[in-house]
């Protein structure tokens, strides 16, 4: 018999996640029964998709359930194993419960090799997060050589590696982040063209019209809101929108409007695609192919932000989701 | 020399059209220089397109020029020519002026068989609406037997005929359209599973509810505005928007917002695509070749309004604006 610490969702959040929509429980897990394993959490991911699954929608991504205990991205170690495939001591990453311990029956559990990166990275360049910038901004915005591409949370667990891919390409790249040193980093580390902070910016079209003289090509949204309004009015011709996700609107009570003059989509041809990573699985051999010998290569820079502990893993993710995080944001389980 | 009426454009609308946005001027036209022929307008298409094109605007398609005839696609005859691809008698069709006559160097004109089809359908099915409708369903919407397809502005010269080519596909179409006789027609002439009449509902969501009620997986945008809002928020997962027109914003002074929640857009996996069909003419070939099969087959059908005389076509434009026409309206010029 294991002890294990979960987290489960307790209420329903309505507007702002407050720390009583998490519960902390502990729960007697017995010995893995035929074809299970007992998993050790070691790092748990932080991101801010986990936001809308809190809610109930209308979409098929199945939201969290009441009273369960919420799940992302962990990487864990197995403790004893029923399951012919994983043996003791094996790191594994996986969909897991946001727990110290977890028994699971093996599937879309993957073995993956320590030696070749340290663990957060498993959950951040060369993990989801990085899958997602390279899908979005290769497979989507598709820069070109001189072209501007405007990346938003730009030094976020995506956008980080979605600017850099940027550059790669040969495009001029902006960006914008939520604190002056994070547009430091993105300049200084990342390779930014430029970056503005848009908590000290009151006219996002001005600074817009000022980085990106002729216009944006392709956008790589994370935020959403007023800063989406702003780029979408800067679009170009054929400009190309990979639309990943709208972190400033998830707390919003009233949903916000969009961005007025619709017809601007026909004007400038815009393409506007909206894609949630888990529907492109097959491609994940070819994005851990490419991305790993950019990183191998040094080529991809990344920053983490490491929280120790899971009962600590509620407060990262409400500072998430207001940007307090620096970088990809990982939990130190044990 | 030959008298030429022309139709200027006065002044740039501010709202809706009005009549002294045109001016009717007579030139005298000297003959055909080397390379040039001297066409007579038979019929002039009138198009939802030509109202932005009265504005200035940012976008690389040209505004209209202030004190230079509009133009628009036009059927006319070739009453004498200095270009040896051109002889008198000849009939063609080409991007003109509002004219009675017009001296042109041959470049992008195309002649056509009068006995093939009507001259009007040259304009229509056959002609540049029939070509938007062919790229906007069959390469952007791509449905599939059994899905729903939302189309806005259902019997119009665009609208007819993606309706129709949905149903081809196998998928329960729905429309929308301005008066009873419209959506009357749209049904048991045009084969919609419903249209209903935007004019007469006030809750187009609540009537989206009741006629699409498991959702709208393409939208052959065609109005915008309001009823675009209702079918966003209905939206199935990976949807396709093909993004067309939004007649319904042309003449609106202050640009109306878009639809709330643009996360929509990341949740269900929308794609949304802009689109002005000059800029797949090379296209043109299979479109004659698959929607000529389809109209000699019987399977198309298509209605027209033709209005008497070029005099009449600001009169015309403007109640095409209100959707006063019925189906696609060409101007009989002479």
């Amino acid at each position: 018999m294991t002890k294990t610490v979960q987290v489960l969702l307790a209420r329903r959040p309505q507007g702002d996640v407050t720390a009583d929509c998490f519960k902390r429980v502990e729960v007697d897990l017995a010995a893995p029964a035929e074809g299970q394993v007992l998993i050790r959490s070691r790092y748990l991911s932080l991101d801010p998709y986990m936001r809308p699954r809190m809610t109930e929608t209308r979409s098929y991504t199945p939201p969290f359930e009441l009273g369960k205990p919420l799940t992302g991205g962990v990487i864990g170690e197995i403790v004893a194993s029923a399951n012919p495939k994983f043996s003791a001591g094996d790191t594994v990453i996986g969909m897991l419960d946001w727990a110290s311990h977890t028994l699971h029956d093996g599937k879309g559990l993957r073995k993956i090799d320590p030696a070749i990166a340290p663990l957060p990275a498993w959950l951040g360049t060369l993990g989801m997060p990085g899958f997602t910038a390279w899908y979005g901004m290769n497979r989507l915005c598709k820069p070109k050589a001189g072209e501007t591409v405007f990346v938003s949370a730009a030094t976020g667990a995506v956008g980080q590696i979605a600017g850099q891919l940027a550059k790669l390409a040969g495009a001029r790249v902006v960006g914008c982040a939520g604190d002056d040193a994070k547009c430091n980093f993105a300049v200084r580390e990342l390779g930014y063209d430029a970056c503005f902070n848009h908590r000290l910016e009151r006219d996002y079209g001005a600074m817009l019209d000022r980085l990106c003289p002729k216009g944006i090509d392709a956008d790589f949204e994370n935020v959403g809101g007023k800063i989406f309004h702003a780029v979408f009015a800067r679009l170009s011709d054929f400009a190309r929108v990979a639309f990943c996700g709208a972190i400033s609107e998830y707390q919003d009570k009233e949903p916000m409007a969009g961005p007025p003059k619709m017809f601007a989509i026909v004007q400038r041809r815009l393409s506007i695609q909206g894609f949630i990573i888990s529907d492109h699985l097959p491609l994940m051999g070819e994005f851990a192919s490419e991305v790993g010998a950019l990183v191998r290569a040094g080529k991809l820079k990344s920053r983490e932000t490491v929280i120790d502990g899971l009962d600590n893993a509620p407060q990262a993710f409400m500072g998430l989701l207001k940007g307090e995080n620096f970088g990809k944001l990982v939990v130190k389980v044990a």
